[in-house]
């Protein structure tokens, strides 16, 4: 059964070679389908873009399985109800769901969350008060564990994880050094009050890093991988701890880099100073923190103890460019299309 | 204030490159100093030979500072007190110390632990009861907590570290996979009823690592680096947990390994499984866990559920010898040299 609306997609047209192109998506338009029972019926109205999404492009086994050559492009998004087959949502309401790149997605009931557009704007739910400001939060409090006085540095610093890392670290009395690439975000980093703030692409980022942590670092949230994990690894204290929750330097490399071969030096590091590193995916904490943190951090951006920033781009259709800026890190906050 | 006996003693002539060498170690004699007050004069029964010392042999920081050009080599051992400056310790006494290479030590007695010959031989400070023993306990219960029904693995499994490891998993419940050099060291690690023993110099490790884990790896506790720790990499399980005291592979190196460079490969294991690497030292233990180790790990030899190994080089002039054919790993068990 098929509605009368037309629903637009972006599907995986082949798997990217390095850097996603163009012709990696191809669009159509198909008849909406009607909801299922126990299903929804959902219009996008903002779509979120995500560095992970690159990772389920391709088909090496990662965290997640790969997407299919095809498929709609996942990600999260956050729609208003069209027609519902539950009692608990009706037309109108507004839920945080995984539609995807589309206009319209059909998807299970039990699976979405319902958004108040009192608490926050509903955008938010993409972001700060979402997976990536949660990933901030469970990262730093349940591996980082930042002690009062204690440094803690964080690259992609103005994106919507490095971010409310600084900020919540601040707000654990802790010193925080943000790391972005470019004036823009230098000023930006500035403006949002970090100790520290160091742009990784002027010359030198090893000396200049050193002198921002002259007591060394104790916690380095690394989401970027690369010259910035190169800079800050000397500088890592005994029992330093390292969340790792992406390595976005290196999610369009399609060789290893050429040698020496440093993996021996770096498990050195890592005995010779007691280091924690520590891989981790947002959802493994979501069944022990969720609900504090939506405490916490809503109450923290309610009162402006976390500010946010968003990158909005207007209609589906300009989706890929947004997302290949985004993994150029071409944007500054949470990088959202507006699709309805 | 010296008294009539001579102290033979072994000192670090240069900082060996690579291997150390016979001209890397200078033997002396010198007159035995009369101890001082609070301070007790210790003669050499049993001196340990451990490869974190090779560390020390070197300039570079470690978590230790380097010896100097010329300090007697360092070492822990078992002695006996031929004269005392204090109440609680008398001629006769054996004690837990710190002497080095040398037949006569003069240490303060705060830092010496004595030890009752009743309980258990007393070289078994210096092995199973001792620091060994207790990085195993430290490292796979505190980091690598393994859950009945789990796999662990370890390297060096006949070391002394390694068997203790093996043993205290499969008391807990867990499979014990243990991986040694030659034909000798895995007959004995049948011997000591591991679950699977493996020779990491016979043909395709990483497929007879496969084989005996078919159900992933849940703990690999690091002591060794190098190609075991390549065919482990790929067979660890999401979530699991890597406890680095010791990279021996490594130790003589002098030169990063030709690229590829790894670094981030490793780096993106550690993101996409989650897995937890985290290097310590024993001592980062002791305060909350030293005692606990000497109950369950007092009884555990007692009753035999764990079983450990010596191996025993006679006479001081042989440490040297001996030391280099433990870093090759030579060694079955505990390397000791009976000094007195």
């Amino acid at each position: 059964m098929s509605t009368d609306l037309l629903n637009r997609r972006l599907r995986l047209a082949s798997r990217p070679h390095g850097e996603p192109a163009p012709t990696d998506f191809v669009h159509d338009e198909v008849p909406v389908p009607s909801p299922g029972p126990g299903q929804v019926l959902l219009r996008t109205l903002h779509l979120s873009l995500d560095p992970y999404v690159r990772g389920r492009m391709s088909a090496a086994k990662s965290y997640a399985a790969p997407m299919e050559l095809g498929d709609v492009i996942v990600g999260g998004t956050v729609s208003e109800v069209v027609e519902s087959t539950v009692e608990d949502l009706s037309p109108g309401d507004v839920v945080l769901g995984y539609g995807g790149w589309q206009e319209y997605s059909v998807e299970d009931a039990a699976g979405l969350r319902r958004l108040d557009p009192a608490v926050a704007p509903v955008s938010t739910a993409l972001g700060v008060l979402g997976m990536p400001g949660f990933t901030a939060y469970a990262g730093l409090l349940a591996i980082g564990r930042p002690a009062p006085g204690e440094t803690v540095a964080v690259a992609a610093a103005t994106g919507p994880v490095g971010s409310a890392v600084a900020q919540i670290a601040q707000l654990r009395g802790a010193r925080a050094i943000g790391i972005a690439g470019g004036e823009r975000k230098v000023a930006h980093l500035r403006e949002l009050g970090v100790d520290a703030a160091l742009d990784h692409r002027a010359p030198d980022l090893p000396g200049r890093l050193a002198d921002a942590a002259p007591d060394g670092i104790d916690v380095y949230f690394e989401n970027v991988g690369g010259a910035v994990w190169d800079a800050v690894l000397p500088q890592l204290n005994e029992f330093a701890r390292v969340p790792v929750c992406g390595l976005a330097a290196s999610y369009n490399a399609t060789a290893l880099p050429e040698g020496p071969d440093r993996s021996g030096q770096l498990m050195g590091a890592v005995l010779t100073r007691s280091l924690t590193l520590r891989g981790f995916i947002q959802r493994e904490f979501v069944p022990t923190m969720f609900e504090d943190f939506l405490r916490d951090m809503g109450g923290w951006v309610a009162s402006g103890q976390v500010r946010y920033t968003e990158d909005v781009t207007e209609g589906l259709d300009r989706a890929p460019e947004a997302f290949v800026g985004m993994l150029r890190g071409d944007n500054l906050g949470k990088t959202l299309v507006r699709v309805a």
